[in-house]
């Protein structure tokens, strides 16, 4: 059996910003956690809608025509081909679930890109 | 676009107890809110790992060697196949994520069995 999960004390934890950390897996779904500030760059998933709630803090998410705005417990989807930059004007910390396909730059590799190995690495 | 959602006020308007609500959709898989107080019957999920994450309170998940007890913020993924039985002592709201085959009591249908129909109703 697994373990119980604290998510948000894991998010606490982490060093690196950006950085999307494994903390579960569901069937094909990854439950991921991160720790954010500042802003992403502009990405989309071709395949796969994205599920972001925040554990602690506020973040937006912009989308191509609107904003949304989360605060500590909100849950939102970004769905499938949706062109999206999340950004945190403090540090904010959030749950993704998303498919194990996904790859959370988007389609685009660019140098934050983590790879599926990276994200498993215990600090 | 979808809306933001807000799991733990969801849950917390439920007036049914053990019946999942689905607020989201990500790819094949639903996320449910819930009510939960009292003990729900052994059952497993032969074919679907099912996540449960603690919004409010307590609860403990049976297992058939184990038991392990979640609280506020805890999630914990039960593995597909695994004979489990959710309890709560005191009312306590829960979020769930699961493949959409999945049937909330398992491979059993009971009397609190609910379709997902009566999952997307608005009370």
């Amino acid at each position: 059996m697994g373990d119980v999960i604290e998510p948000r004390q894991v998010a606490e934890n982490l060093k690196e910003l950006w950085s999307p950390r494994i903390i579960a897996e569901v069937d094909d779904s990854f439950v991921k956690v991160a720790k954010i500030k500042g802003e992403f760059p502009w990405h989309s998933h071709e395949m796969e809608d994205e599920l972001f709630m925040v554990l602690d803090g506020e973040m937006s998410i912009e989308l191509e025509d609107s904003r949304v705005k989360l605060t500590t417990g909100d849950l939102y989807v970004v769905p499938k081909g949706t062109a999206h930059r999340p950004s945190a004007a403090e540090e904010c910390l959030i749950l993704l679930f998303e498919k194990k396909s996904t790859r959370h730059t988007g389609d685009i590799v660019q140098e934050n890109t983590r790879s599926v190995e990276q994200q498993r690495v215990q600090e």
